[in-house]
Parts: C-alpha cells; sequence; structure tokens
C-alpha cells in the first residue's frame, strides 16, 4: 500500500461468504492481512481451514492472518495506548493490535478515567516518555483533554460509543474531543482504533523524513 | 415566591418599554427584584430614574433592586463558584449575583480549567471544604467531571457556550456534563448561572429540613 | 470511594464473564457492590454461586452485593422519589435501590403524570415536608416542572426514554427538564435514576455541613 | 379562498418594495386582507398612504386591510387563547388578531404558567366553558399538557421560541407537545399562531356540519 | 375520564405481566377499555382467558375489551380518514379502531398518495363532506398539504414512520406537515393514530357547544 | 471548464476587494463570468467600472460579466422552472440566470404551490412538454413530489429555506424532497438554483452522446 | 405508469403476506413487476409458487416478475454505475437491476474509492463516453465529487449507509454530496440505487424529446 | 507552556477591553504572544499603543506580538498546507501564521480543490516530500481523503464551514473526514487552523524523541 500501512479488511458489513471469498484470494498471493470488525459470529462460521490461519481476538474482534513465521524486534516505547474504562477496551485493542500487527508494541495503560484523577496522575511521567499517546475514552470523554495538557506528544484521541442517553452513541464524546481546551489534540471517528494506530504509523514513518 | 428565592424579571425577549413598565410595578410595589440577561444596551436605554436605582454588573448582565439599605450578615464558605476559562465569566458571575442577591457569598475560583490540571489540583482542599460546588465550563466541559471525582460535595455543573465548530453553542459541554463518568453531578441548562444558583439555594434551604 | 457513595458497577456494556470475573473480586474482598444495568437475561446467566449471593430486582435491573446481615437504621423522610407513568418504573425504582443500596429509604410516589393533575396536588402537602425529590418523567416531562413550581425542596429531574416519535428516545424529556420554567430544577441524564440517587446522597452528605 | 378563510400576506420573507406591490394589488381589488409578520421597521417603511390603510399591532406583528365600515358581531366564549408567560405575547396576540380578522373574539388569557400553577387553576372553570381552546408555550411547554388533561375541548398547541440553549429556538417545545401525555392534543408550527386560528376557524366552520 | 374519552391502555413498553395485571383489574371493574401498541406476539402470550375476552386487530396493534353487548348506532359520515400508501395502515387503522372504540364510524379512503394525484382528486367531493379528515402520510407526507388545499374541514395530519433514509423515521414527514402550506392543518406525533382520533372526538364533542 | 458549463464565480464568503480582484482578471482575459450569491450590498460597493460592465440583478443575486455582443439563438422549450411561492423566487431565478447565461431560455411558471393545487394542475401539459423541469419550492416541498408524478421528463428538485420554525431553514424542505414517494425525482442542495441549472446542462448536453 | 416507467413493489415495510397477496393480483393481471427492498428471509418464506416464478438478486434483494420470454435488445453505452467499495454493492446493484428491467445495460465499474486514486483515473476515458454516470459512495462519498470533476455526463450520486460513527447511517454521506464542490451533480436518497435508475431513465426518455 | 508550544490568546469571545488588559499584562512580563480569532474591528479599536506592537493579518484573524528582533533559521519542507477554495483562505492562513509564530515555515498550496483534480495530481510528489500535510477543505471536503490516499505522511485534516445549506456550517465536512475512507487521516475541529498547526508541532516535537 503507498502509505506503507498493511493492509487491512473492514468485516463489519460484510457477509460470511464475502469475508472467506476474500480471504482465500488473500491466501492465494500469501499476503499478511488484518481483519478488523470481525465479530465472535463471522468468526466462527468461517471455513474451518481459513479459521485455523487467523490469529483471533474477540476483544477487539480483529484477526492477523501472516505467513512469515520470523518478524522484526517491534518498536517498544514510541507509542502509549491509555484507556478511561474498561467498557473502552474493545477501541483501545483494536489500536493496540492494529500497532502490532505493523510491528509496533505499545505500552497499554487501561482504567484511567478521569473520574478517579490519582490513577492517571500516578501514570503522568511513564506517559511524557512516549513521543505518540492514543487516548481512548467515551461518555464526556475527558481523558484525551487532561492527557493533553499534562504531556508535550503527538495526543490522538479516540472517542467511544461507551454511555447512554446524552452520550448519543459517541457523538459527545466525539465532539468533546475535537473541542478540547488542551491544544493539538486530533481525532478519529468513533471506536475507531484502526485509525488511530494508522495514524500512528504514519507519524512514525514521517518521523524519519523529520531531522532530529 | 413559594420556593422562597426572590424575584427575578427575565430580559432577554423582553422590548426596553416592556422592562420599564415591569420595573415601575416593581418600584411602586417596592420589592426587591433580580433582573437577568439585561443587556448593556437594553440597560442604558432605560428610563434615567429607573437606571439609577439598578445596581448594574455589564459580565452577569444582571441588575439589583433592592430598597432595603440594611441587608443580614451573608453566608460564607457554603458555595464555591468555579469556571474553566475567562469566556465563562459571564454565567459563572451570573451564579454569583444571583447568590449575592439572596444572601449568600460564594467563593469564586476561575481559570481553573483541566487543560491546565495543576491550577484546579490546588484548589481542591479549598474545594472540599464546601458542601456546594457550582463548576461552570464549556467546550468539552472536562472541568465538573474532575471536580465531581475530587469532592464528596453537591457538584451543580454550568455548561457554556463558548467555543466554536464542534462546541455547538454549548450542546457539546451539556451533553458531556451529562454524561459525566463522575456519579452525581448535576446539570443546568446552557450558560444557566440563574439556574445553578437557585439549586444552591434550594439545596441550603432543603439542608435545614435535614438533621444533622 | 472518596465521595462517600457505595461503589457501583454499571453492566450494561459487559458480558457476562466480565461481570462474573468483577464479581469475583469484589467477593474476594468481601465489599459490599452495586450492580446496575444488569438486565433479566445477564443475571440468570451469571455462575449459579454468584448470582445466589445477589438480592436482584428485574424492574430497575439492579442486584445488591453484601456481606453484613445487620444495617443501620435506614434514613426516612428526607428523599421522595415520585414518577409520571408506569413506563418509567424503571429508572424510578434504580433511584430507590441506589438509595436503599446506601442506607436510605425514600417515600415513592407513582402514577402521578401531569395529565391526571389532581392525583400530583393531593400529594403536595406529603411531598413539601421532603427536603429533597427526585421526579422521574418522560416524553413531555411536565412533571418536574410543576413539582418544583409547588414545593421549595431540592428537585432532581430525571427524564426518562418512555414515548415514541418526537420524544426521540427520552431527548424531548431531557431537554424540557433542562429548560423548565420552574428556577432551580436540576437534571440527570436520561433515565439515569442511578445518578439522581447519588446527588441526593451528596446533598444529604453536604448538608452536614450546612449549619442550620 | 377555498377554506373560507380570510386571505393573508405572509411578510417575513419579502423586501419592503415587495410588500408595497402586493398591497396596491390588494387595494385595486378592495379585498380584505391580513398581514403576518410585518415587523416594525418594514410597517414603517411602507409607502405613507398605504401604511394609512392598515390597522397595525406591532407585539403580533400583524396588520389588517379592510374596507368595510360595518361588521357582523363577532363570535364570543367559542375560542379561549391562554399564554404562559409575558414571552409568548407575539404568538399568542398573533392567534388573537388572526382570529379578530376573521369575526372570532376570543377570551385571552395570559400569564398562566405551570410554574404557578395555582393560576391556571383558578381559570379552568371558565376554560372548560370553550370549545376550543389555543394553548402558546415556550421552553418545556408544560402547558398544553396540563390544559389538555383539564377541559374537554379542542386543544390546539402553539409552541413559541422562547427561551435559549436546550429550549433550542422551540424545538423543545415543539416535540414536548408532540409527546403530550394528554390525549387528542394537536400542534401547530413554532410561533405560528395564524395557524392555531386557522385551524380553530376550521373547526369552527366544521361544526356548523356536525349534528348536535 | 375528564375528557369524555374512553380509557387506553399503551402496551408498547410494558411486560405481559404488566398487560395482564392491568386487564383483570379492568375485568374486575367490568370496565370497557381501548388495548394500543399490543403487537402481535405480546398478545399471543396474554393469559388465554383474557385474550379471550378481546377483539384484536393486529395491523392497528389494538383490542377492545368491551362489557356490553348493545351498542349505540355509530357516528357516520363525521370523520374521513385517508392514508397514502399501504404500508401507512398502521397508524391510519388505529386511528380508525380507535374512533370504532368510541362510537365514530370513519369513512375510510386509502392509497390515494399524492404521487398518484388523479386517485386523490376522484374523491374530492366525497372528501369535502366531511367536516373532521383525518390525513396519514410518510416520507415526504404531501398528502396533508393537499387535501388541506382542497377541502374545508378540520384536517389533522399524521405524519408516519414509513421510508428509510432522509424519512429519518418520520421526523420529515412531521416537520413536513408543521411546514405545510396549506393553513390550519393541524399535526399529532409520528404514527399517532390514536391521538388524531382523540383529536377527532374531542372536535366532535366541542362542536355540541357550538351554536350552528 | 471540462463539464462545458461556463465559469462562475460563488461571492457568498469573499469580500468585496476579493471580488474586484477576481473580476480584473477574469476581464483581462476577456472570459464570460457568471456571478452568483453577489448581494445587493456588495454590488454597491464593486469598482465603478467593473460594476458597469455587470449585468446584475437583484432578485436572483447574479450578475452577468460578459465580452461577446453577439450570442447564438438561445434553447428554447427544453427547459421549465417551476416555483411554489413568491418567497422561492430567489433559487428559481438564480436557476433561471445560470440558463440564460449559458444559452438557455426556460419556461418559468411561478406561483404554483400545492395549497393551491388548481393553478398547478392547469399548466400540467405545458409542464408535460419540457423534457427537463427544475421544481422549487420550501417549508413541506410537496411541489418536486406532484409534478414527479405527473410529467414524464427529468425533475430536478430544488428545496428551498424559507418558512421558519419546523422549515429548519430548509432543511425539512431538502429531507422531504428525498424522501419523494415520485420515483426518480433527483435532489440539489438547500437554495441551489446554480446546481439544478448545471444539472440540466448537464442532460442537455448529454442527450447529444444519447440516439433517439 | 404515467412516468414510463416499469412498475415496482416497496417490500420493505410489508409483511409476507401482503407480498404475496401483491404477487398474486399482478400474476393474474400477467403485468411485469419489480420486487425490491425483498430481503432473503421475506424472499424464501413466499409461496413456493410465486418465488418460483421470481428472477432474485440477494445483493441487490431485487426479484423479477416477468411474462415476455423474448425482450428487446438493452440499451448499451448509456448508463455506467461506478460504486466506491465492495460495501456499496447492494445500492450499487439495485440501480444496475432496476436499469435491467426496464430494458438498459449499465456499464459496471465497482471498487474504484478515492482512498486509491489510480484505479478511478485508470477509468476515466471509458467513464467520459456515457452520458449518464449513477455514482455510488458512502462514508465521506469523495467519488460523486472526483468523477463530476472529471466528466461531462450527467451525474447521479447514491450516498449510502456504509460506514459507522460519524458517518451517521449515510446522512455525512448524503450531505457531502450535496455540498459536493463539482456543479451540477444531483442527489438521491441514501442507499436509493432503485431513484438514481428511475432518474436516469426519466433522463434517457427526456433525451427522445431533446434535438441534437 | 508545558506543550512547548507559544502561548495564544483566543479573541473571539473577549471585548475589546478584555484584551486589551490581557495584552498589557503580556507585555509587562515581555512575552511572546500569538492572537487567534482577533476580527479587523477588534483589532482597529485596541488602545494604538498595543496595536502598534502588533504585526496583524486580517485574513488569518492572528497577531504576533514579540520582543525579540532576531530569530532562530524557521524550519523548512516538513509541514505543507494544502487548501480545497479561496473560501478556505481563513483557516488555512491561520495554520501557516500559527507554525510562523513557531518558528516553522510551511509549503503553501492553496485552490487544489478535487472538483479540478488535475490541478492537485500536479503537486502530489511535492507534497510526498513533507512528512506532515495539513489539508484544509470545506463543503464536501473530499480534499484530506484524496490527499491521504495519495502520499505516506501524516496528515491532519482541517475541515471549514464554507457552503451553505446541507454544509451546515462545516458540520458535513468535519463528519466526512472523520469518515474518511484513506486510513489514518486525523481531524480537528471546524476551521481551527490553529490547532492543526499546534498538532504539527507536536509531532515535530515528537519526533525528535522517535530514533531514525
Ligand atoms: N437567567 C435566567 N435563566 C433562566 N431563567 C430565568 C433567568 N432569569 C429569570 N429566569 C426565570 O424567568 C422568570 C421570569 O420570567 P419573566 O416573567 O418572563 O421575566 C423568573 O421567575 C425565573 O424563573
Ligand atoms: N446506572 C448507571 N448510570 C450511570 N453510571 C453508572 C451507573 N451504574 C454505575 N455507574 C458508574 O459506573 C461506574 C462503574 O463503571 P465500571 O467500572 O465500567 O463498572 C460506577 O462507579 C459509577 O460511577
Ligand atoms: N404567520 C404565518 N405563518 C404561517 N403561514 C402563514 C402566516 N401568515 C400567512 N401564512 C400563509 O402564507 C400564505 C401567503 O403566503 P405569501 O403568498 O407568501 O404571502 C397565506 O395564505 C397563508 O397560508
Ligand atoms: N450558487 C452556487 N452554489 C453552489 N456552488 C456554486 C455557486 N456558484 C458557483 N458555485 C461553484 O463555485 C465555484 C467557484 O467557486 P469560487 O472559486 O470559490 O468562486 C464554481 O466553479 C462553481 O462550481
Ligand atoms: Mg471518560
Ligand atoms: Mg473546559
Ligand atoms: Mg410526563
Ligand atoms: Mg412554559
Ligand atoms: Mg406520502
Ligand atoms: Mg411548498
Ligand atoms: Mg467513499
Ligand atoms: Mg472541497
Amino acid at each position: 500500500k503507498r502509505q506503507g500501512i498493511g493492509e487491512a479488511i473492514f468485516c463489519a458489513q460484510k457477509s460470511v461468504a464475502q469475508i472467506n471469498a476474500a480471504l482465500e484470494m488473500v491466501v492465494a498471493r500469501r499476503h499478511p492481512m488484518l481483519l478488523t470488525h470481525l465479530n465472535v459470529d463471522s468468526h466462527a462460521e468461517l471455513t474451518a481451514d481459513l479459521r485455523d490461519m487467523l490469529d483471533y481476538d474477540p476483544v477487539s474482534r480483529t484477526a492477523f492472518l501472516r505467513f512469515d513465521t520470523e518478524c522484526d524486534e517491534p518498536v517498544r516505547d514510541m507509542v502509549a495506548v491509555v484507556a478511561a474504562g474498561t467498557s473502552d477496551a474493545g477501541p483501545a485493542m483494536e489500536a493496540v493490535r492494529t500497532l502490532n500487527f505493523n510491528g509496533v508494541d505499545p505500552t497499554v495503560i487501561f482504567d484511567v478515567g478521569v473520574a478517579g484523577l490519582w490513577r492517571l496522575l500516578d501514570r503522568v511521567d511513564d506517559l511524557s516518555r512516549h513521543p505518540i499517546i492514543i487516548a481512548v475514552a467515551g461518555m464526556d470523554a475527558a481523558l484525551p483533554t487532561v492527557v493533553g495538557g499534562l504531556v508535550p506528544g503527538a495526543v490522538i484521541a479516540v472517542p467511544t460509543s461507551t454511555g447512554y442517553g446524552a452520550a448519543r452513541g459517541g457523538d459527545t464524546a466525539l465532539h468533546a474531543c475535537l473541542s478540547s481546551c488542551a491544544s493539538g489534540v486530533v481525532v478519529c471517528n468513533i471506536d475507531n482504533g484502526y485509525g488511530a494506530a494508522c495514524a500512528a504509523l504514519r507519524i512514525l514513518k514521517a518521523s524519519r523524513q523529520i531531522p532530529s
């Protein structure tokens, strides 16, 4: 791919037959492939042979299809993924897995929502050591703003659809992140951990063009 | 008034003629009256005699019309008004002035938005000493959530219309406050400092019915 | 918890496995715990041993996990919960149960919607004796406004998602409560009986700091 | 007109030149005409000759152009117009004037918002004597619901754009009226006193076809 | 009921157990009762004895519970129910059945949507003979406007949730009816055939107070 | 231009200085140019020399800048522009003028809104003779649906921003057109007479590629 | 049909019984009929005899009911259907099948989304040869704009409901198409491949009235 | 500032008096300061002495207040700012000026909207040489998607409020960017050129922590 990010199949609006067909073409080419939005039921119904080739994670609803047994040493300490609550684990893990698939091993810090601020404050020094931070939060999504105010790195917000009523399926979190009073926080679509990871990969790649 | 809160005239959708007329009736009755949403232009165009009787504050756009020179000692240390930014001063001061008019002198803490978290953390102990806190914030309105997570008192959020674009005239702040991940934070209408002060007055009054 | 309210697990966006795991940790610590948004199906699928320890109520979808057999005498006559229609029973009972779990026994007045105003008027004197009133109503949510105009206490509105079409899943009720023409009515998220109860607990606690 | 209601010109989106031109044609035909949404400035700028022929009311922004000096005795006691607050006077008076123009003299009851319920309750018997009631209210628009629950007649709700923030320019009032828990309340567009009066005129006319 | 309309139970947000319990109380009192929003599945699961007492119609999802075998002669030629498409049959039949339950036998004219205008024009003379017309239409809901422009009677619009995409679950039809360029058309909630019938009953009742 | 439509400058969000500068470049190239959204004030403030070269129409807010004195014979009877009310004249005339600028002389039929259906029906035969019809209407925008049901030609709907309240600045008209129950009606942006004319020009051009 | 487009039944909001009944009437008349929004489950449950007469396509959810064995030669090279992604196949194929049913055989170009621009650029010359182009795309729906900028023909955009979060079920794609910066692109309802095909048929028919 | 970005004053919701006061404090501290959203009128009304110290740009509505005459050599070739149309110049120049103020000199490429794709394609190689690209576009905002598909660098989208009707003041552009089918494009608030520049500065800073 022109952008240097491994290819991915978005499975949400595809039938099992369509996913099987796509995977067969991929296997024929022996091309590594990431599958996202592959829910537990669709995964279970895939052709057994294909399913056996997949490394599947139900929390993030992602699967890896890989052909190389040997890998490069993963990139560490460059990206941190912080999440507010356990309900945000799905999109947060989607970011983690997308990074893993592309050779990056992020630092993962969960359950540091701002209603219990001290848990987050305990991790500020650790966070500050990372050039790129993906902050995942739903409902009022205060986390990316607080993080953006505490650390100098690139902060990528992932608003999530957790909550009910006035949370509006993630709309409130999304618009809160976009209106963040911390300058320079950038935002991805609701629940889009995949996109946040791709943005981090773009930045890692871009940094090679930037003289230190 | 049945609720024991001093009467108020909401001037926003009234003509100068209508406000003059209302004030004349009030003066005739020698009834104390609070005016809200009285903008600078309308104030300047009021009948000079009436205007001279008003104690007007342009930031909060409120005016007091009072006939008693002597007052009770104001209630102190019971209510704190915290505001995120200087753009939130209007609604915050509307709350302060409504409290003042009803005999309450709140502690005022401005410019403690969460993008510069340390300023807020410096004031937590002070805030915790107040049984009632009015937290005023716009844009992503993270302040009420952070305050609600740090102090045990009654927290009344006033979302404001500051910001642009995704801030949607206060809608985002409003829905963020309602989705707050800090339990038991209650919410008023956008920019409604008056309502937050009235809620605080209701609580102060109610507390007399509650055995310690 | 810093706010002095018993802990709660929000079960709506958790799998049965996640709830089982959380409960096991809680049991190990012998920590009292409230579960909210635990629907009938999830409750039925919990590990039998854990389910036997729960005091479950299907209307409010709440469960208590308690280890102390003896309790303090509950606080009475301090909080009233009024609901407009039987369709509002879910959120109203969530408020009642959250209060119960935290040692408060509210006065419960159901089926007093304003389309049949006389039923509500019959209860006004009773309501006025309570310092805190939680008013639960959907559709046009006229109840909190009418109550707020009739009683001097603290009024906490819980808009509900009952209704269809223009009721917009609770949005209309929510915005009607926020625009209430009765001053000082405060508002919680749609269907958030839990939050209203937490706000009442905050006020009860705060009142101890307020000299009578 | 086919519907038997006098003709009207909606002036809001017309230039002064366009209104002058329309009036000249009307004068030439000696046709009675109602003008609505004619604001004070546009009225002042009309050709002096034409302006002199108009009976203009600035509160409702309506004008009558009439050529008959003698009139039928107006219809009384058939329609009541009730309004919640003084801010609702504009649309309420637009209904009153449209009725007047069409030979109906409604009973007018203003300032009976439900936050001060007793003022409304004092008028219930009077209201019940009217077969048709137009109820005008903004913000949470609880008035039409309360009226609809108290009287058996035809109730036509006019939501208004008074209020701010969550009142959403009348949207909240509109959707609250449509979700009214009082059965059979019908609704007009926001601020549409003209439409409510036309609906009342349709009912008065229709009633002649209905055997008693 | 104070409004003189037979009582009704709204079954949509009630469990089968709650409906059974309500019906048993009704049977004990031998009170006639209308049930609305009773879907086919809930109806099938009711206690057999109760179900046998119900006159159920699956299209309108309504049921009658009646104890009198003899009835008054129904009122004819007073109300017409017109519907645009077969997809609008549900709300249209809810209006018809609510009228039937209250002793009114409306003229029913279906499938006269304005995309095939001639079918509607063929029925204009018939429609004009009715003092009250309920016009049911979804999507762009042009029908109530066209009817309102052709007949002089009271026109009550019922926007429906038929359509997809830009139809927005009935929102577009609702707002189109409210913006109708035919004066004096009044509007009910989306799919609210019951409410439209109640409004017609209010008008029929009111007309007795109006001297011809 | 690649699409074969004369170039246009959209003046709405440009300062007078920016429009002057753009015109000077155009004059230097001696290139014909259409200006849209040029309001009366901006037009009056243009450099006198440039203003003198413009053929300006205040209703449509368009101006022509042309250098050829001789023109081809305009294309007639191919496009009809129908508009519902006089308030829709602005966008309707924008379509007419854009067609004129591009050598097409449309048939113009105004004031045929569906609330007075007979005026439209009188013109159906005339309309049917035109292969392309641009239908301009606001509020409930019933006109394009009715036209689309009556004629076989290509129907391009232009929803307009006329109306208030539930008309939502054209949103209701837009979504009503998109949900039209007449098949194959296509839609342009709110008030976008320019775009409708461009679509008509595309169709006229495309028809040359289509064998009869 | 007056518009010269074959008749169609919209099956989405009809029960299997209703579709069976409609088909029986059609068979009795031996009238060709297109069925749209006929999902796989409904199709499977139809009366076997009727189902055997249908030519059903599960991707587009359309079925043909035809009685003539011989057909005219289909019209070729006049319409192209381009789609951005495989998730857009449903509405795109609905357009293709509606065209097929009406004797038009479009050129089909799938998987040319603008994120991989070169695939689209490779097809521009081919596209330019077609007088009518239907462009189907979801999410940000950039495809119709890019196509509209590259080709001179009539461009009909079909926004689709693919995507999640900020894609808002197709709302974002719809409004992006309507705001397209390519002039003269016209738009259909979300997922409305049927409507786009009807518009193309209207244009093909209209072109016969247009002299070349 | 903790994030290493120069301080800024957001002037939009401040009075001239408030801006003067803020500037005086800044001057006293001799602290460099960026002013944003300072419109031409407010700028003209500032105290003359203060105004003379400002380097003001009316297009971007920004001003620099600087005290050092000597500067570091600006960083070049690291950031490109691309804008779709001249109406997007305001936010685009706000990004450029914010970068300038912080020592970065971006490559500026205007007027490359995708409706005239060839202008953009001519610049792709140039764009690809930049590690960070800020893409500014309104209406359908197709530009960031097309750019994101063509270049491997970090792409920061700035949706703008240009357009009318369905453009919804920038909402459509915002949600289109968030739904971009090009992976890893991140998004700022509507018209927020300042935020995009801050994000670019965060990335430039972060890249120093990333080993090449
Ligand atoms: N700033 C405010 N925001 C909301 N409501 C207000 C405000 N000021 C006054 N009110 C309410 O408006 C009522 C007076 O309304 P009016 O009679 O229209 O002046 C007061 O009794 C208050 O309940
Ligand atoms: N019904 C509820 N509505 C809103 N918030 C709740 C509810 N129940 C629990 N919570 C909050 O959710 C927190 C627990 O979230 P979690 O860790 O995801 O289980 C509690 O501490 C409460 O603050
Ligand atoms: N205040 C109003 N609100 C809504 N519709 C109105 C109003 N006044 C007049 N109208 C309608 O507008 C029509 C006249 O519109 P026009 O020809 O644009 O002046 C009248 O026949 C009425 O149907
Ligand atoms: N009234 C209009 N509505 C929508 N788009 C327009 C309008 N007038 C001109 N345009 C488009 O705007 C382009 C010129 O934009 P600009 O370069 O900003 O003046 C033209 O090529 C047209 O595509
Ligand atoms: Mg959070
Ligand atoms: Mg803030
Ligand atoms: Mg209610
Ligand atoms: Mg009211
Ligand atoms: Mg219809
Ligand atoms: Mg119209
Ligand atoms: Mg796309
Ligand atoms: Mg663009």
